[in-house]
């Protein structure tokens, strides 16, 4: 603490940020140069227009939660830290703490970063005098943010040995690369989880192409990893959903990484519906099957991930209809099923651990048993 | 032969017809009243109109099953079947015969009742003279169309079996099954494969209903599936095709029946993309996995499905946009992708007989081997 908190923004700063949109450095979620709110990309409006939106209060910032505006288990965490700064700026009581966290804490169910990102909130402003918790908050936000690019990072490096001896068995011949919804830098502050192996294989010059899951209902592979590999350069191609069993049949698929909304302690994974199915896939043709992940997506609270992990259901408006742009450019929502005919919308499943070859964190690839995920994170083990 | 072709239109006449749109009962396709052309459904507006097309030539009849204004396997056979019926009418010769059937044979790749409806009706035609073929050929495509619903009846009944003893263990309680795509009485002449034993299980009083997956890029799942089930009061919720993994691991399916568009000799199962993550998922759940279809979509010159079978391989429009109803009730088309963002579009995938419960036809349920298929269809082992 002390001295003034550091009332800029990323972009305007020019901080480093590994992503660029139209060439200019970006990251996902920032605090605005004048020091009055936080800066976001609306990621509800891509692929078809970059919009910036701004949280001024908790409101904002749970809305825009709740709503995906900002989505990705390690980006939901890092904005609902910022949502505690906006509250404690509001009120900055012992109860306005408390409703600040359960108002977060309620926007999504599944992904265990959003509590993870609360309980350090909590921990860092509970003792702390009123007058402090705004400043204080801001600045464990922005360790928060500036914690989850150092994981990405180091993720990008272990996972780049895999690609990397992948490349090498097929003699530089072109590595396809499956992922399932977007753990790009979307999802992130910066990088990506699943993305960053990606990303720093194709800046280290090794040939890859990915094939990019659509991610029905909400389309996030299609519209959010397909257009930031192409912002990135990444080749790339889109494909609906029920394809990635044939491309692996056929040896089209060299490796899936995907990302994860909560890792339980003896490795089962939680993530977008449909990564169970490609991981079954994967198992069938021996393709190996990555989950790239934070550590703060692991839950070492919970064992069977099936049995005990809370699957969010969304709103059928999510299935019954697709937005998108018509031939002339305006952007327009559309119904696809009968009327009258009802919709389920869970919008995650849980692949078991016996189906993961390797969990990419930032402290290495780890077998997906408890034992080694207990060694792999003993602090986190000794908080349970 | 002999007496005139009955030149009768199915709905006019009163033909018995299981479906009913808007209580009317309905076939796919039929022979117009006056006897000058065929009608169809028009599935490309389906489920937001319902709109009927009329063939008048070979021409008409070719464009038809390529823009998938009629699809589904034993459809596309009874549609090219009157399709060389309208050709025979234009040019009856031996090189008119040769010619609509290539052309009829060159529309879709995948499904193999195309190429036995086109050898049933040059068998039909060609040591005819030509001032019968017209005739001839009428009536060889009405038989086929017949033929199409007695082995869809067969088929309800026989799955009755299935679904009757799922309902009798859970005691009367309602019998979820998930099916894939549209193996209905759109994809047939009537009745349909996989909804046959549903349709029959329903109107004999058994509680069930029905997961109808999506079927990305398509829809046929959303747009037909959902929409004949529901014309038919069969209670059905649509899931994106993520979702059936994740409903089988909560014991939310009883069983999976899906038809087929191509079956080979040792039980490999080619149907619409997507068809093996389901049966990958039945098989890691113990729900059991069903295949419906009539013997013509047999194809017992194949043996290796995943090896030998053609994937067709379709436009990128079709994953790369939608088309549905907007809110005031336009049918617009839109862009769910990136621009420039690249696709892959293919149509089918074959899920191999390992992860196959059974092969529901119209003599019976049998299991998938060679032995088992060719013990119940000796004859058409003989005409390999």
């Amino acid at each position: 603490m002390g001295g003034p908190p550091q009332f800029v923004g990323w972009v305007e700063a020019g901080y480093e940020s590994r992503m660029q949109v139209d060439g200019k450095p970006t990251r996902t979620i920032w605090v605005e140069s004048d020091g009055t709110c936080v800066g976001i990309v609306d990621q509800t409006l891509l692929p078809h227009r970059f919009a910036v939106a701004r949280l001024k209060t908790l409101v904002d910032a749970a809305r825009a939660i709740q709503t995906m505006q900002i989505r990705g288990a390690p980006l939901i965490g890092a904005a609902a830290a910022y949502g505690m700064w906006l509250a404690m700026r509001e009120d900055a009581s012992d109860e306005g703490l408390e409703r600040a966290r359960a108002s977060l804490l309620a926007t999504r169910p599944t992904a265990v970063n959003l509590r993870w990102a609360l309980d350090e909130m909590l921990a860092a402003l509970r003792n702390r005098p009123r007058g402090e918790r705004a400043a204080a908050a801001l600045q464990r936000a922005n360790e928060i943010a500036e914690q989850d690019i150092a994981n990405n990072r180091a993720i990008g490096r272990h996972g780049l040995k895999i690609i990397a001896d992948i490349a090498a068995r097929k003699h530089g011949k072109c590595v396809n690369v499956l992922t399932h919804c977007n753990a790009g830098w979307l999802a992130t502050v910066d990088v990506g989880t699943a993305t960053a192996p990606i990303y720093t294989a194709h800046d280290e010059g090794i040939a890859l192409h990915v094939y990019a899951d659509e991610t029905r209902p909400r389309n996030q592979g299609a519209s959010l990893t397909a257009w930031e590999l192409g912002q990135h350069g990444v080749p790339h191609t889109v494909i609906p959903d029920n394809t990635g069993g044939h491309l692996m049949q056929h040896g089209m698929v060299d490796l899936v990484i995907v990302g994860a909304d909560r890792v339980t302690a003896q490795g089962d994974v939680c993530n977008k519906i449909g990564t169970y199915l490609k991981a079954l896939a994967a198992r069938d043709n021996r393709v190996p099957f990555y989950v790239a992940l934070p550590s703060p997506t692991i839950d070492f609270m919970l064992s069977d991930g099936v049995a005990e992990i809370p699957i969010e259901q969304r709103a059928a408006a999510e299935v019954a209809c697709m937005t998108g742009k018509t031939a002339d450019g305006r952007i327009e929502t559309v119904q696809v099923v009968p009327d009258g005919s009802p919709v389920a919308n869970y919008g995650f499943d849980v692949t078991p651990a016996r189906l993961v070859t390797g969990l990419i964190t930032e402290r290495g690839v780890i077998e997906p048993t408890r034992a080694a995920l207990a060694a792999a994170f003993p602090e986190r083990l000794a908080t349970r």
